[in-house]
């Protein structure tokens, strides 16, 4: 044994489990004044912030919960949302947050499948989350949050959100976790087809991943962060954990509004905010006037598909500065950056934004990123051509599927996550998807990827939204299928003005051999099911 | 066993050792053209400079250097020595990084104890080095670094860094740290009295600990960081990593003096630098013509005793933010910070400066922080009055002393590091220090603060510096007595006339009995060595 091992054990003064549970105690004790809560007319500080997660944990505690329990929560964007991501783990139990658009048979499932022992519900989920709790053997317990901001719905259960809070200590002595390895938190896969699956992070990915999100983004102290990313997908991406950590100010929204987003920017200076490229979709097409409004600057997170040049073009114009990131829920939410270079702030619009469309490189908390031969692991040289997976290694990797080795070793093959997204690595070491896995079209031993196909059609004026699917084809295998939602104003758009267009740009073996026109099957977090739109093209 | 951790062991794809040495691969993939070095008129990016770490790494290797193995390094701060600081661990080597003041006997001491294969050093040592060589049984193999920044002195063996740096492969295949706990650096504690300690760094420490600099000081993307703080110091207080992971330009300079950072500064436009307050000083007492010449906003991060008002606002008025911390080499540099609030920017200079010169909360890396009895390490009151020991706990506490159980022992007891350090805790939870444990005065059964006689004595127009330490006394047990330097002008000040400005600011029993007029005797480090006058105070 070498000498810098020798008696030089971790003990309890020098190795405490990582948590992101010690943020809130810090930003509590040193900004305790400070705003952390903003909620229609609601204003919270830090001080009683950490006092209610502190009741919550102690009622809960009370309640019998404990390590390694689970605590359900469907809930939208407010203020209980931040107070469950401490006050759950604060006494080891695990937070399952339920997508809220979620129908009653997939929650009835969650609950049995994560075991949760307590529900904490919104009044307006009252109807779904009825009928999911009647198709249970054994219900959880069932609190409700009667939201002033909401004003309607009804009580499921007989006890209100406020009045167990009272039951609970507000200086509760909460345990920090003995091993950073605990669970924290529980996310069920928006998974296309077959059953969710349930994803558990630990306490070290969860306070990993919010470091990372503020060196990423340099995000400075006291953010004043507007939630328009759902929190209910993946944990909000880490930020309840990361704006807590910088003693920032959460501002809360139940919907998605652009007017309403765009006046609590106004109002309260939001400095960042979050989500998929449809947010900042909906501003762009506010009235110019509203635009004008904006008079400081905005950093915005985009993650999925990055939004078109135009779209990034009239963003900034608002003064939002757009910072593509990628993740999954396997990986606790944004994992790679299109990490800016201040040179390319000269280049053209559109060349910027094919630059800010990639999907970047490794958060620096993040340790493995690699483009790789889906069989063999093999990395793919750094071309922008030869396409491979994307695969990951790292603290900020799942702990694996709830129950499911199967599916946990299957995704861990080789010793790295398998993402099911390919990719090409381009010379500069940055990846960009090209497809899902699943997803590419294989026409006359010709990969062609639908995402290139569908960047052509989002840039002709008449489409509002696209999908490409391979269709079967007698000589070519798969040839691809375009699904096609106008905009309004351009309804009399022909197929052969798409693909008139579309060759304009693509070799003739890329091009769409059939147009249909339709509003698209989405998923409740707005995620195209292609699935669906491969058994239209199949039947076509 | 709780079903979050059945069949959900940390594997090879989800858990990976935190070490400090992913952030220069990745600053080198991502922002591998950005300046890295500038020293002199030298210029070095971030790909060179990740090449010459690993030229450095396989060098060593291919003289049979590796894991667990110790490479001291006698550097000043110039480039090679941002280079040891990837280049030894990446084969797992521990760095131990030599002040450069010390003489002989204690560097032939270290290299002993702490087993040195290797020595890097500078040719402006040689003579000391030589002698130390000389006084070991079993000399490592030297390495000799001829700075063009200093182009005198003579080499001490044969084997020149570049010439040893092109024996290595710029590609070689470096070894992540099997275990986070691994060690990553050694420390030797510039202790006043008694045999050096051993100080143990680990890569898990050294990664947070990076991290919690760019967090509390919100550092931003590419700093521009000069370094006035000695990098031998607690390495740097880990800024060679931090700075590194930012992708930020490290400015060098072998020594400090004021002209030459100013100049730095200017030219470079310098973002962020760190030391003992005694830099700040140098810069104040600038000729007003040069101090002008800043025009851009640089942050100032500073240790130790916090600079009086006047100093304060005299570099606030050069444009120079300055944020007041406090660590010990124990602690991997700073762990905690005076967390500025908004609202003390509109308060009175004095008043803003008694603030600042609190040592704080602490990082958000460090997770216990508290004043105590030292002997029942029970917390004392928030009153700002009660004095207890500084004790802390958590992941950025050394492993522990090398090769020295009971030190370690006795620094751990209770399951919490023992700072020696004094202070009250205020109402609004911030530390201040008001003595060493084993400086403070006990005169007729009171607790008499050394620090705080001093603060008075710097406000003293005549004071250049000044340190209290006990005198015995038949009468009271021990009582103050004042060690004073006078600034140049100021010669024909008393006795009297010192106490008497004391009297009308300090309680009579808090009054220095006795004012010696001396130049006071100080560490490599710049500390005043008490021990050095409370032994003259006896021999009064």
């Amino acid at each position: 044994m070498s000498i810098f091992e020798t008696g030089l054990t971790p003990l309890v003064v020098n190795h405490v489990a990582l948590s992101p549970l010690s943020f809130i105690e810090r930003t509590a004790a040193v900004y305790g004044q400070y705003p952390a809560v903003i909620h229609g007319p609601l204003r919270r500080n830090w001080q009683d912030t950490y006092a209610r997660c502190r009741r919550l944990a102690s009622a809960l505690s009370r309640r019998g919960i404990g390590k390694g329990d689970t605590v359900a929560v469907m809930l939208p964007n407010i203020p209980a949302m931040l107070e469950v991501h401490f006050g759950v783990p604060m006494i080891g139990a695990v937070l399952n947050t339920l997508n809220v658009r979620l129908d009653a048979s997939a929650i009835a499932f969650m609950l049995e499948h994560g075991e949760a022992k307590v529900l904490i519900t919104d009044r307006e989920f009252h109807t779904v989350i009825r009928q999911a709790l009647s198709l249970l053997a054994h219900p959880p317990l069932v609190v409700d949050v009667d939201d002033p901001e909401y004003g309607e719905g009804q009580a499921v259960s007989d006890l209100d959100y406020e009045a167990f809070l009272a039951e609970g200590d507000p200086e509760f002595a909460w345990q920090w976790p003995e091993d950073e390895w605990q669970a924290i938190s529980l996310n069920y896969t928006s998974g296309t087809t077959g059953n969710p699956k349930g994803v558990v992070y630990h306490h070290r990915g969860a306070f990993l991943n919010a470091m990372g999100n503020q060196m990423t983004w340099a995000m400075g102290n006291h953010p004043v962060y507007l939630w328009t990313l759902p929190m209910f997908h993946c944990n909000g991406w880490c930020y309840p954990w990361t704006v807590t950590a910088l003693a920032g100010t959460h501002v809360f929204l139940r919907r998605v509004e652009p007017q309403k987003v765009l006046s609590l920017i106004r109002e309260h200076r939001v400095s960042h905010l979050c989500g998929a490229p449809i947010v900042l979709n909906a501003l762009v097409n506010l009235p110019d006037t509203d635009k004008a409004l904006i008079e400081h600057p905005v950093d915005a997170m985009v993650a999925g598909a990055a939004p078109p040049a135009k779209v990034i073009g009239a963003v900034e114009e608002m003064g939002i500065k757009v910072t593509h990131v990628y993740g999954l829920t396997e990986v606790y939410g944004p994992v790679t950056v299109c990490a800016w270079h201040g040179e390319w702030d000269d280049k053209p619009l559109d060349e910027r934004a094919r630059i800010k469309s990639r999907q970047g490189v490794r958060y620096p908390t993040l340790e493995g990123l690699m483009v790789a031969d889906p069989q063999t692991l093999q990395p793919v040289p750094n071309d922008g051509i030869t396409l491979g997976e994307i695969f990951m290694r790292g603290n900020t990797v799942m702990k694996g599927y709830l129950k499911n080795p199967d599916a946990t070793r299957e995704a861990f093959a080789g010793g790295w996550f398998h993402t099911g997204d390919l990719a090409v690595r381009h010379p500069d070491g940055y990846i960009e998807i090209k497809d899902r896995l699943k997803d590419i079209i294989i026409s006359g031993g010709e990969n062609i990827s639908t995402i290139e196909i569908e960047g052509v059609l989002y840039r002709h004026p008449a489409v509002l939204e696209a999908a490409v699917v391979a269709r079967p084809d007698e000589k070519w295998g798969e040839v691809p299928c375009a699904f096609i939602t106008l905009k309004e104003g351009y309804r009399a758009t022909r197929e052969e003005d798409i693909v008139g267009f579309c060759r304009e740009q693509l070799a003739s073996y890329k091009l769409p051999k059939t147009v249909v026109f339709r509003e698209l099957p989405k998923t409740s977090t707005g995620k195209i099911q292609k699935y669906l739109l491969r058994d239209w093209a199949r039947a076509l």
